[in-house]
């Protein structure tokens, strides 16, 4: 499977998240995968990238096709769960942006 | 130093850059970091975070305060040299998208 998202042309929406992962790992493998499985069923969901460096440094950058689709996202009832849990437990810091996709490009294999 | 770009209130602009890298190291380290110090000195730079996993697939956020700020980048001669040898050489694969950022939100240690 390919790390890029296979999108359609823009304008679309992103939401970008940086994160520091804590010393904690309980439970996270399973919530990250659990989580993306999830997003991937949505209503508008239109792919996601990630990378984590080996400082537990990472991003993730999942589209979607309208904000509203994203609030629907972000209101998911297990992924509130696991918003709260990420919040309290597996992450030191993180930033969240949303950002409208006004143009791309890029080079293909 | 943190990872973490220290951001303004939106609105601004975000240029997401998801890269996988080639087999070809020659030169890169040293590019890519002479163009995280270059872009710092650019006017309308507002900051920049990036990870990279151990597979080589990397996503990097550089932020910036218009359009025309981001357009004097990618202009840049000594930019434009890289941009050249990144899509002949240290890039197998690279998506690029320009986006708006909106809202942002986080949790700050």
């Amino acid at each position: 499977m390919s790390s890029f998202a296979k999108l359609p042309a823009p304008p679309y929406y992103s939401v970008i998240f940086s994160s520091q992962r804590s010393a904690t790992d309980a439970g996270y493998g399973p919530m990250a995968d659990r989580m993306v499985e999830l997003a991937s069923a949505q209503k508008g969901f239109l792919g996601v990238e990630s990378a984590r460096d080996t400082d537990g440094f990472g991003i993730t950058v999942s589209y979607w096709e309208s904000l509203e689709a994203i609030a629907a996202w972000k209101a998911d009832a297990e992924h509130r769960v696991a918003q709260e849990t990420g919040k309290a437990r597996w992450y030191d810091h993180y930033e969240l942006r949303i950002a409208r996709v006004e143009r791309a490009y890029g080079k293909r294999p």
